[in-house]
């Protein structure tokens, strides 16, 4: 199938106060949405990042992957690496929070993106779902956690968009904005984003999820943000509490000696975001789950290889999330539905974005799943005037490169990026 | 792609005298040639092993995967397990040379066969070479070595076809073999499969190959039957000759053992046949290249997911073959066009076989590579009476389990499997 035309359009979306081990979200979160046109007049979806570094490799990649095949990605990889390579190597601002925004990585994360639209164009092609492509089902649906957060409540700027969960800075508060998400979609496992406040005060809002929510597994994420020591002191009060421990102190060296220490299974997107990574991981034994996400480990091909070396290595695997729309969510729910050893409820953000490009609005989420569907490729399409919408809110919109730390800077001038914090 | 029809149709393909480290070639190889047949009546292609324990198998399997789709791989390996487990675990001869005939890779030797010509009717429906559906091209010829043999003339036993290489039993002949299949094929990479005679005698055929074609890379592969010393005797005489070093001694410990005792690199297709053994390789670094072979390995995309899982842990990949026709030489073509990181040469027993199933005969070999078309699948067609000779050879042929032992008794009556014997 050959390509006619590639889009790239930035778009801005609304995202809550959520307070994290950098900082606070800013009011937008950035993506880009990929349209890949083929020759019959289909078209292949995709989405990633819209920081300034990844928006703009994908921008100077798309011309020239018109004119190829929708199922060479042999020769899109070779558009991308050369690109980059021609664009130098100009430093930009990295959130380690979003492991797609490193430079060593910039390449597999437009390879990525791009990977999903061509996929999704070539199962629109051949009209099958994409899951189909992938291999086809190991389940039918994806189970996903809610994804707790701090956050302040949108009156804090007026700059916020107005949301429906207020403030959560304390236990009381977490296990109301859990009862309320569950309630909207019937998530069965939990996860709570720390980091941010006192440990003692994060283990107890898990120690109050665990008798709000008996027999729910648990997660806490610090995103890397204690020391090993603060690490070990919450292992002794979460010990019995945890589905896993994930990020919660620096360095593969650092979850290597905490694993050691605790024999708690250890789960990461902080320390193996790549093959590399997860090398050294397996030679020290330092993680004992990937945290997968396909916007920028390669793709859905390139996942699906990461699950069975992960199987291989006796790993477990999930999946990652960071703020995103509803084509990153059906990528990674055919993606998680192909994988027969992603044993997990999946990371996503979702539920947190009020904006949705997708025709008929948010996907839904029942009973803590996404379901899937016999339609074609992802299964959903875009709202062109819901696109238009959001690429105006971009244009705008004052952030181009996402950065919490500056964001918490505006209410709390001395704030400072400190690794670990606790 | 709903499947119509699916047909597994064993058949036997004349084979020399072939000398290894358990005994000689039997005069007949098995093969199953599988047809996975469209509602839109196109019709995918695999080839295996057609020794009775993954013929039965295959066997009992296809039926059930009548209506399925033929996208639906999930559905393919349910299929598969479910029917090995009901036929439970018989006992059956196993060739080490050979690891597709083990028990423990039944399933996943199946899977492959199916898998192969699964991924082909979903290429011919899309209308595009299977390489393509890989991924597309990361080159577009695979090169192949001139795999030499020690081998008896067909005059020893009536049951031999003749051919003409003759005989090999000395430095002199194989050269003679080595300069005939370069004349005829262009091979720019030779191997030499040892175990055979007296180790310094091989060491000397490597030495001697070495002279009458400099430059070009060499190996040699006794199959596990040197013992630790010997193949350190043998390294230090080979050591500036070798591009690798396949499969000299037993077991992982042993292959360990000689890496760190020589620096250099083992390669194997005996010690690393699954998964675990990989995992436990990278472990003990008892490895240095992978022979991968989709046969055994779990089909062409569990391949794919293998050289990823290589590259990532600095293992070098190349491609392990058992006796076999062209369509298992185009599967293996298409899978290797696919890898970028495919690095040597593959293994190829092609020119040893004289027998063909496809249209127009055996797929030409031209300066050592078989090169890709733009043909759709496998880009090959089965000759349906060449396919029903062969398998009239088959139903009349004495042998249903590869013994390369039990061969060599007919002419040692003495001859055991020793390992290692020398």
């Amino acid at each position: 199938m050959k390509i006619k035309a590639v889009r790239v359009t930035p778009i801005a979306i609304k995202d809550p106060a959520l307070l994290n081990a950098a900082g606070v979200h800013e009011p937008f979160g950035l993506r880009s949405i990929i349209e890949v046109e083929g020759a019959n007049g289909l078209i292949g979806l995709g989405e990633t990042y819209g920081d300034a570094p990844v928006l703009n490799l994908l921008t100077q990649c798309k011309d020239s992957l018109v004119g190829g095949s929708a199922f060479d990605l042999q020769r899109l990889l070779r558009v991308i690496q050369k690109q980059n390579a021609q664009a130098g190597t100009a430093k930009h601002i990295e959130m380690e929070l979003a492991p797609g925004s490193k430079s060593s990585s910039l390449v597999s994360s437009a390879y990525s993106a791009f990977e999903v639209a061509f996929l999704d164009l070539q199962a629109r092609t051949i009209g099958i779902p994409l899951v189909d492509l992938l291999g086809g089902r190991a389940r039918d649906k994806v189970a996903y956690s809610a994804y707790l957060f701090y956050k302040w409540d949108a009156s804090v700027d007026p700059e916020y968009a107005p949301d429906a969960y207020g403030e959560a800075v304390n236990p009381t508060q977490i296990v109301a904005q859990a009862q309320r998400m569950i309630d909207l979609y019937g998530f069965e496992s939990i996860k709570l984003k720390a980091g941010v406040f006192d440990p003692m005060e994060e283990a107890d809002a898990i120690l109050a999820l665990q008798a709000a929510f008996p027999g729910r597994p648990l997660r806490i994420d610090p995103n890397s943000n204690w020391s090993l020591v603060t690490s070990l002191k919450v292992a002794d009060i979460l010990r019995d509490s945890l589905e896993y421990y994930e990020d919660p102190t620096p360095t593969l060296e650092g979850m290597a000696k905490l694993h050691r220490a605790t024999g708690m299974p250890l789960a990461t997107n902080m320390v193996v975001t790549n093959w590399e990574e997860l090398r050294q991981s397996v030679s020290m034994n330092a993680v004992q789950i990937v945290l997968s996400d396909h916007h920028y480990w390669g793709g859905l091909r390139a996942t699906q290889a990461l699950a069975k070396t992960c199987e291989s290595f006796g790993l477990g695997l999930s999946m990652h999330s960071n703020s995103h729309l509803g084509i990153s969510l059906m990528a990674m729910t055919h993606l998680a539905a192909s994988v027969s050893h992603l044993s997990y409820a999946c990371d996503t953000h979702y539920p947190w974005q009020s904006d949705e490009v997708l025709l008929g609005g948010k996907v839904p989420i029942v009973g803590g799943c996404v379901h899937l569907t016999d339609k074609p490729g992802l299964g959903v399409e875009l709202d062109y005037e819901q696109l238009a919408k959001l690429h105006e809110d971009f244009k705008v919109c004052r952030i181009r490169t996402r950065n919490d730390v500056l964001q918490m800077q505006r209410f709390k001038p001395d704030w400072q990026q400190v690794k670990p914090r606790f």
